[in-house]
């Protein structure tokens, strides 16, 4: 039953982020490979790094096609010329479902991370649960900046990793007291309401001149 | 025996992809060692990705300097002046062979990372192979263009991962009726002879407009 | 006693690292967690491919947090008014303190390479311990470089990768006759030197023209 839950969650993320990653390569004027390999990428990219970092190998990415098929057929949909022709006439408000797609992949992987470590590993403390969240929650998104030749969003956006980390640390400090489906539900509220705010509303942190 | 034939396939591979990056490296104006550390990544990159979403750690590449002898001779030959003014006075033609030499990589790679996960896990299904095979196809030209500062070419060039993907399916559908010999040889060609056809007959996929 | 040692030795080159990481960032005017993911990435970089290639999973950045601690905290005091005022103020002096910092870092995370090889892996000559060396030496610098859009510096600075290489051969070949102590302050030392003398004196290898 838990995992059925889990693995619903992550394929909610793995679907966002393939929506995130497919309609970077669609602005990128990519062909149908590129488009598909970009979502796939995104989609799978955090966990993949997850699991190296917690030695769980091969990845589940790997192991199950599940992910990739569900990132390969968002990512075809995104392609589809409807879709693209009904996205680029409504760009503005189409930046904004990015936003908050993306702003849920972000959360979901930020929990998913803390979730994985806890059944891969012995405890190791807090941080590990923190560093890992982040990372998987990060992870994706900073591959398909690399891949699409951009500064990676986590230095250009407003509270984007910040949001990666307080959600991860509401997460890990609900975790015992209140249980893991709570503590993942919060986490994951969180990351989304900050990201969302913060760029909505162009948040700034403090800027090196 | 096996072996002997695993190895002189995978050293095949490795100086096809040394010289991709030492060419890639000439064309940017690098100094020796930058040719040399650019055909050394991309020549054991997609191995060392390959044994670390296997496991298999340290990596073969670390293990045995076999693959990187070969990797920075090949790149100091395509160094040497007499070679480098050849390639620049034969530059239409040394195209031709430079993707001649990187799809044979592509290929070469692509049927040693089936091969390695036969032999490093127990079974996980067909997906597992797959994407195995076409992550070592891959990995190293990712790699070395990404530390070239260019898009990496699976986004760009028409038919290159799809190659990989192919020849991946032909091999893993081969490998118990026909025997990995011939498995492995027929993924290859397949590979290579897609590879080839698409880049000399500049075949396109669908793009994002 | 040993390992207090090695602990305060990876503090010294992570903070190094940190500082050159920081100093890119406000290079590209970032905000202040920019500032601080690029150090913290710059800092933990090397030694998290050294584990993952080690197959050490969690890798010890993970585990343990005083390494990220001595990361943001040194990124911060880069990003620092006062700091980063009194930076850009002496920029030419500035720029050869980031040029001996780097040094160090490099120096510091070869031969912390070498050793960790030696703790996590029974023997598997000396060419493992030369590849993990410099690997994880030139790591971290080149994942920074990744990150802030340029081509990294193992490709266009004269003898970087060369003093890495050397520093780590030294260190290996002095590892029995010597003792672990003056082995690796012997690799450090040529390391930071030849870095620092080629920095300095412009000096050249040859390049493709």
């Amino acid at each position: 039953m838990d995992e059925i839950y889990a693995l619903a969650l992550e394929l909610l993320g793995t679907a966002a982020f393939a929506v995130s990653g497919a309609l970077t390569a669609v602005n990128k004027k990519m062909d149908v490979l590129g488009v598909m390999i970009l979502g796939l990428t995104t989609a799978t990219g955090g966990g993949i790094i997850r699991d190296l970092v917690l030695g769980y190998t091969p990845p589940a990415a790997f192991r199950n096609p599940i992910y990739s098929l569900v990132a390969l057929l968002t990512s075809l949909i995104i392609f589809l010329p409807p879709v693209r022709k009904s996205i680029n006439r409504h760009a503005p408000a189409f930046n904004n479902v990015l936003t908050v797609v993306d702003a849920v992949g972000l959360g979901v992987f930020t929990v998913i991370g803390i979730q994985a470590t806890h059944s891969e590993t012995n405890a190791h403390g807090v941080y590990l649960y923190l560093f890992v969240g982040v990372v998987t929650g990060v992870g994706g998104g900073v591959l398909r900046d690399i891949f699409a030749g951009e500064k990676p969003s986590i230095f250009v956006e407003h509270i984007y990793a910040t949001a990666s980390i307080l959600g991860a640390a509401v997460c890990i400090l609900l975790w015992e007291p209140a249980g893991r489906y709570i503590a993942m539900a919060a986490g994951l509220a969180l990351v989304v309401l900050l990201r969302v705010l913060a760029a909505f509303n162009r948040w700034n942190l403090p800027k090196a001149e």
